[in-house]
């Protein structure tokens, strides 16, 4: 069987995310990439999570989006996922999932404000939202184009996907990406931690300020670039 | 003994419906039914999750709800899972909690809004309340009015119990059902998820917005009928 | 090693509040009584509860509240207990606790309405606040005046420790009550879901009703007294 | 290898604050002192905890920061526990963390008032706020002058380190202090709970009031000073 490596991987961070408590019954998806093969590998729909099997992880064309290996249907978000991961040449892993606070500010259809420092290890900024989907992307092609309101977003000017790698679609929930399926979940994590505290601390203070912009930088790049320190990587 | 097989799915969705969270101390409880042998099968009342046993649990007739076999008392709300397996031909299982979050909607005599896409995953629009008993409901055969409300209510214009599988009770908590326990269950956890998440929201934006019938569409057939297309059965 | 039985009961409860998610540290304790013998049993202070065993629980007299047995100092909540126990002849133990929900009903110096049917299966009604202690019932024999207020509050017209075994001390926390030291956890559980509900009812509707007195019976009375129907006991 | 009861110490605390649910990812760090050795011992910076062994933590000299012994990098926040150790010559441990509760309350630049018995068992008073950092602290040095501008609130009249051990940073968290880093964690337990409680209180009752001052005093010498008569210590 080829494709073992990716297959572990993706396998392992799809028990993680559920592990981590993001997820309740089968409502999220991580999917990793390989690119030099050209493939995909996400969990299968509606597959519990403790469960799944590295042989049940579905292999897709990164270009064609045709399954090349597995036996088990794919994810339905699987198209939402490709896209993502043909327009974002530097993503190595995503992490679809319906977490309790994410998917709060998701149906609020607010943005999440970046309030604390948690949240700036890991967003430069607020997570923010995309446009709903007109009646025409809905009626067919639904999760393409999913992913086509996520990269309508990330290509205007504030997106930027490498320093804020995650987004709320609205009354839905959050996509979150990163280097790698293990980076991605962590993102996810972070992400639900930063709606959680956001939103307790609206309740303390309707007007609490956004971190001011120095404070955000410095957190960022502690974590972040050719001048990070926080960590054992150099 | 007989009904062993109904025996042994229904203790062990009873079991699953507190490892779930959805319950504390003894209150809830699951049912199943058997059609072909005119039977259904419930919780003993008062009985502790954890220390029942197949053999616990109670199988009554479903015509007239005598016991056919068990030891122990059916669970006091008997009554009214029968009277629901009795009006509702293609319902399998039935769950009855008091899980947080759906019982609050129920204390503040509210619907619950269908403001995400998991909510519309599972249910096809908000999951609604029922009137409350009327005073002589209450003193007689209270937990079979209970039921009675709940059939009014399905049976009146707007109540759909194949595509709305849950109602909410006024002051009292939810009711859920499915093809089988099994399905009941899953219902009963997307409930609760569907209703703290609905909470929360309100929270951020008092103002926020049911999904648009094309969007609840979308997903609620994503899952359900002849076009499904999520999990892996066809 | 006398009072073996008691000892065991005592620590085994103690350890199942821990259990329950009512305590963080050592902040609550769990009491019993033995009216034949004369005693009272409880925790040791400051112990954790996963290191508790019986023979580090406390045996005093109910007379007069002298240690009979036990190398260990009693809970410093122990002068509370032991009065309850002096005044309240139809108890078996007693529960005090910092839980989270009901903790805040106490710091928010509100009783806890009776917005639910579970709340109505254990408290026959709201459970009530206590006045706060005056300056000098707190700098001396500070514990023996939180028994004494809260037996003032029950020999008042409106308490009914009986049908409501369960008090709030303002700024304090909950103590409650029942048959047993099993009886006045599962009674703590009920208080702590009761007042977790109710809070976030309020939320939701801010003018959320309490239930009527009809149903509130209905419920109290399928789990006590001559006609209850709720369990597996007669 | 020397310094190993202080390594193991240390390292079990970490492991200790990850289960009591302080810490997601690897946002959070405990460090302890050896005073008369004139070192501090810290965990490594991102390391996850149930990975975390006594041979990873960092020992540096309390004197000038610089490392002693060990192969990792210490924690980034390093320079803020050893200006507080410099600063503070009776404290023997210190947790960080960004616990959920007590990070709204830093989020939303509000000092946490004492509302309830169980906070003024730890806490002489409210758990304070310190200012926020010049754009001048964060761009260089930004850990040790986190370390300052906690200490210049100390410094000032209404600062009590030793009656009320944490502080918040604002749009950062909490930092928590006792003799020993067991005891500091237990103090950040006890915050994060008070936190909790007190925003709840809130949503309950947004004019609650602090705890009198005699009721504060009651509290917190029970637990502490020569007068104390809670716990089995003398």
């Amino acid at each position: 069987m080829k494709f073992q490596e990716l297959r572990q991987d993706v396998c392992q961070t799809n028990r993680a995310l559920a592990e981590a408590g993001l997820v309740r019954l089968t409502f999220g998806n991580v999917s990793g990439v390989d690119r030099q093969q050209g493939v995909m590998a996400i969990k299968p729909s509606g597959v519990e999570y403790n469960q799944l099997q590295p042989k049940g992880i579905v292999i897709l064309s990164l270009e064609t989006g045709e399954v090349v290996e597995g036996d088990l249907r794919a994810s339905s978000d699987t198209p939402t996922h490709l896209l993502l991961y043909q327009e974002l040449p530097y993503i190595g892993g995503i992490v679809h999932s319906h977490s309790t606070y994410a998917t709060c500010w998701a149906q609020a259809q607010r943005q999440i404000p970046c309030l604390g420092t948690t949240h700036a290890d890991h967003f430069h900024g607020p997570v923010p939202l995309t446009r709903q989907l007109k009646p025409e992307e809905i009626t067919s092609n639904y999760e393409r184009n999913t992913g086509k309101v996520i990269i309508e977003y990330l290509s205007a000017e504030e997106g930027n996907p490498e320093q804020i790698p995650a987004v709320l679609v609205p009354q839905h929930g959050p996509f979150v990406w990163g280097k790698s399926p293990a980076a991605a979940l962590e993102n996810a994590i972070a992400l639900e931690e930063g709606a959680r505290t956001a939103l307790d601390t609206f309740l303390l203070n309707s007007h609490a300020e956004q971190l001011p912009t120095i404070l955000l930088n410095k957190h960022f790049t502690r974590k972040h670039g050719c001048n990070a320190y926080y960590g054992q990587e150099d």
